[in-house]
Parts: C-alpha cells; structure tokens; sequence
C-alpha cells in the first residue's frame, strides 16, 4: 500500500511517503509556525506533502489512505483537532475534512499518544503485544492504550488521559486546573517551570541553572537531569518526587490495564536506565505483585522516527486488511 | 439456548438456569460455607446445580454452556480461582475443571466485578452501551470494565483493580500491602473497620454506635450511613473523607477510560442520590469537564438479580454469538 503520513506537531510538522509496515520511503520537515494560525500551517503543510509526492513520482491517485498524528485532545468521530494547549488559535481545526480536499484520498486521524500507541504495536520493539501503553513522557504526559489488540478511544476520543489523573488531592497546581495531577509531577515542562520558579523565588544556587548556561529561561529537563546525575541538592529533591509521582502514575496504569508491556517516550529515551531501573523498582510500591511481575516498563525503541510511523499506523490501522 | 449459571461467592452460592437473554427461568441459593473448604462447597453446588435441572426437567445435555461467576482474583487462562481475600483455603481452585467434569458441558468463568459488567453491558438499564464501567461497591471496590463493546481482561486477567490504585502514598495502610488505595477509603469492610478501630480506641459516643444496636462488632456501612443521616459528628468526618476520595477514584476512572457510564452497585444503590448527587458534583474537582459531561454515573437496576444475570452473562459472552 502506499500511505500519506502526516505528523502535526505544536514545533514541527512532518509529511512522510511509506506502507502499512512502517517502511518509510521520504519524509519531509518544516516549521508547524503554529503562530501564525491552523490556514497558514495547513496550506504550507499541503504543498509539503505534494511537492514530497512530486519528488518521489508517486501519482496521488495511487495514495490508498492519508494518516494524520494531531496534537490532542481530537474528535476522531468529527474529524476535528479541537485546542491543542501549545497552540493557540487552533481551535475546532477540520483536519480531516483539509485532508480530504487537499489529497483526495480516504483519510484518518488520531491524537499524536495513541498514534504513536499503534506505531509501537504495529512496528515496535514489542508489535503484537495485545495489551500495550505508550507514555508519551516529553513536553506533557499522555498515553496512548491498545487492549486486546485494539486502540482505546472512549466514548468521546478521550480516553488515556493518565496525566491529568490527580496523585494528590492537595498537591501542587496543574495549568489544566486541577491540583496534583501526574503531569504537574513529571510533565518536562511543568517540572522545569516549577524548578525554575523555586531557583527564582529563592535566588537558589544550584547547579541546575549553570546546566542552563546561567539563563533560568533556559531551564529544561535536560539541565535538570545533568544536574542530579551532578547530586545537586535542589535537583535531587525534585528527583526523588519525580520517581516517586511517576511510580504511582505508572502504578495506577498497571492496575488498571495490566498490560504486557509500557512504552515510554522523549525523556525515559534521553534518560534510560538511570530512569528506568529506580521506576520499575518503585512501581512495586503502586500496584500488586503479579499486575507488576506481568509488565515490562521498557523505553520506546522508535525514537526519530516515531512520528512518521504513528502517522502510517493510523492510516494503516483504518484501512481494513487486506486478505 | 439454555445456560447453567453459577455465582459463588463468600457468603452465598447461586445457582440458575437461564438463556442469553437474561431470562433466569429457576434459581437455588446455599450459604457457600467457604470455611470448610473447596471441596464440600464444591460438591454441594454441584448437587444443587444438578437438583435444579431435575426440578426443571432440563436434560444437562442440553445446557448449552455453563458461565461462572467467583471472587477475584481469577486466571480465565487456567480457569483457576486464585486465592480471594475473603476464602481462606480456596487457593487455586480449578473450577473450570471442576465445573466440565459435573456437567460435561463447555464452561466460562470470570471474576464477580467483570461478569457484573457483562450483565450490565447485555440485560442492564444502560445495555448495549459501547464504554460502560461497572463498580462493585461492596465488601470491596472492583470494577469491570467493557471497552467498545468487549470486556477488558488484561494480560493476566487482573485489569480494572481500580479498588487497590493508590490515592495518597501517604495514606491509611491498606490490608492489601499498599497505603492510601481507593478500597481502605471507599470499601464498605474497610470504612466500618476503621470507623469501630475510631470508637473503640477513642472511646467516642457517636450515633453510628446506636445504629449498630450498642455493639462495636456490629458496625457496618448502613449504620454509619444512618449515623451521617442523622448529622453525627464523627460520622460527617468519615462522610467527607468517603465522597472526596470516591471522587478522586471515579475521576480517575473517567480520565484513564472515557466511559458513557459509569454503573455503581451494593452500597450506591442502597444510598442512592444522598451519595450520587455529591459524587457526580465532586466528581468535577477530579476529571476534565468534557470527559464528565460524556459519563452518567447511576445505581445498577439490576441489584437482587445480578448475581445470577452476571453468570448468565459470563455463559452468553462465552459461546460464539449464533447467527
């Protein structure tokens, strides 16, 4: 088959050519502008994919289904990317019907977690597991869920929404409005936002902020993790709740899906076992013994190319088989 | 087609003999008496299964298939019942087995919180609903949980523990290992347990006593139920504490499964809009609104009769459906 991959991010958008086993044959990248609003973006992301199609002299005819990969929360059933929170100006944007028009073709949709929930089980280290999570683990902390074989969407699209699960009923403010939700624990954004504001409320030193080149703008989860891996005082602090939070989170995933294995994404990659080994040891603290002793927590093996993948597998995952 | 439902649990064992339909056209019940053992409560249920069957003149050859119904935790793998908290001695009881050898017929099993949502999901007041979470609220707090029309089991049968997810790590210590899990806040044991270890170690005078005849023994949901009817101090505590972290749980189930409803057993029936109302209202604090509005939260209708619905169910849902 020959699919239209196209990965819409709040940063970077990108347009691949491939097939439904995850053989990638072009992929082209521009800046998502997400500034400039969905009509820009879109119209520059159309000629994207026709020059790419150009390029490779496949006639768009020939194109079986386009898959698209879009910030959530998204309305599969309506076609819609409803307000993605990084891109403002976005709101209600009808994906599915641009696509349609732009390419002619069938079309299909989903968030950018559980596209990337299908790419791990149809191309993954771990493809065919039946039960399978994927925890995004970059800018937010989504989760994309296959059970028995099959993506979890909920009645409204929106299930998998385990980082805005509450780990603490008196915890900290997320920006979603809630308090204590898994994300403001372990989102990369929220813990670097709130590691910077603790450094500037308390003119801290630490050795965070020289990771940072000195700029607490320029605080990340990277400069956070040079820093405890450096036994910085502040870092290790928020370390210690960071496994911590994130052992329950994952914990609570475990109770409830009791999957084979979870996938994890951007930071549990960047970090590897110096993340891996204490979650999966503190886990045992968060779920039973034999929900435990059945799930593997491993880092995704797709990184680089996850997101053209989780484009092709949410085409390929619409299309029906082919006998 | 004619099914043999069996619905064995700590206290009492049902026994009925019914169709896909949920029609139960006769039905036996015998106190399990799980402290002698497997193997009298088995062979008792198996002569009343079979004293049934003359009364109704079904020749056993013609049961189409046999649906059982037990305490969790279970492997619907190995048809085993594992080792239920409340059933000292039923370790790894092979009822599967047991259940082909009595009656020589196709047997299914699953554990009482899914087979409760099968029944839901096929005779309920909300049947046929695609995503649909059943919560026992009972003893304890399970759940079944159906995903676009299928049961979830997870990869060991041990999905949808949602009793024993962890609510504050800080928490009461839960008679499962853990601290904080949604059961030792919300489990009817659990709350009458700590409401009596409350008086007895502060000597307190509360209404729940009187609700319970005078005798700290004889605490139980309903009278601490009464008691909060009747504006006891000690009581509203537990009341507070117990509608929070429902909520929390119940927020949680919402955001990891987006289900249309949410259907609630024992004591929710018992109590009613005085618990539902407050639940649904506090449920807010604890899912994103959009996921709410897509959820009803309701009392099962089908109390008094689940127990013999769930077996019938575990049976239908067994059988290929027929064309």
């Amino acid at each position: 088959m020959n699919l239209l991959g196209i990965d819409l991010g709040g940063t970077k958008t990108s347009v691949c050519i491939g097939d439904e086993n995850g053989t990638i044959r072009a992929a082209r990248r521009i800046p998502t502008l997400a500034s400039e609003g969905p009509e820009s973006g879109l119209r520059r992301t159309a000629g994207l994919a026709r020059a790419l199609l150009d390029e490779t002299g496949l006639d768009p005819a020939r194109v079986d289904a386009v898959g698209i990969s879009a910030p959530g929360p998204v309305s599969v059933r309506e076609g819609l990317m409803l307000r993605p929170p990084n891109m403002p100006g976005w709101v209600d944007v009808p994906l599915v019907r641009w696509a349609q028009d732009s390419f002619g073709r069938p079309v299909f949709m989903n968030n950018d977690a559980n596209a990337c929930a299908l790419a791990e089980y149809r191309y993954g280290s771990c493809r065919g597991t039946p039960n399978l999570v994927y925890l995004t683990m970059s800018t937010g902390l989504g989760a994309g869920i296959v059970l028995d074989g099959n993506l979890v969407q909920g009645a409204t699209d929106l299930a998998g929404e385990v980082g805005h699960h509450v780990l603490d009923i008196r915890g900290p403010p997320c920006p979603c409005g809630q308090r204590g939700c898994l994300e403001i624990y372990c989102g990369g954004k929220n813990v670097a936002d709130r590691l910077r504001a603790r450094i500037v409320k308390d003119n801290a030193r630490s050795a965070i902020l020289g990771e940072a080149g000195g700029d607490p703008a320029a605080i990340d989860f990277r400069a956070f993790l040079a820093a405890v891996k450096k036994d910085d005082a502040l870092a290790l602090e928020f370390w210690e709740e960071y496994l911590e939070r994130l052992a329950q989170g994952v914990g609570t995933v475990i109770m409830f899906f009791n999957p084979q294995v979870i996938l994890m994404g951007t930071i549990a990659i960047h970090a590897g076992e110096f993340l891996l080994a204490p979650l999966r040891e503190r886990v045992r603290r968060y779920a039973w013994a034999p929900s435990v002793a059945a799930c593997r927590i491993l880092p995704s093996a797709l990184e680089g190319r996850i997101g053209d993948l989780s484009a092709l597998a949410v085409a390929a995952d619409g299309l029906p088989p082919r006998v």
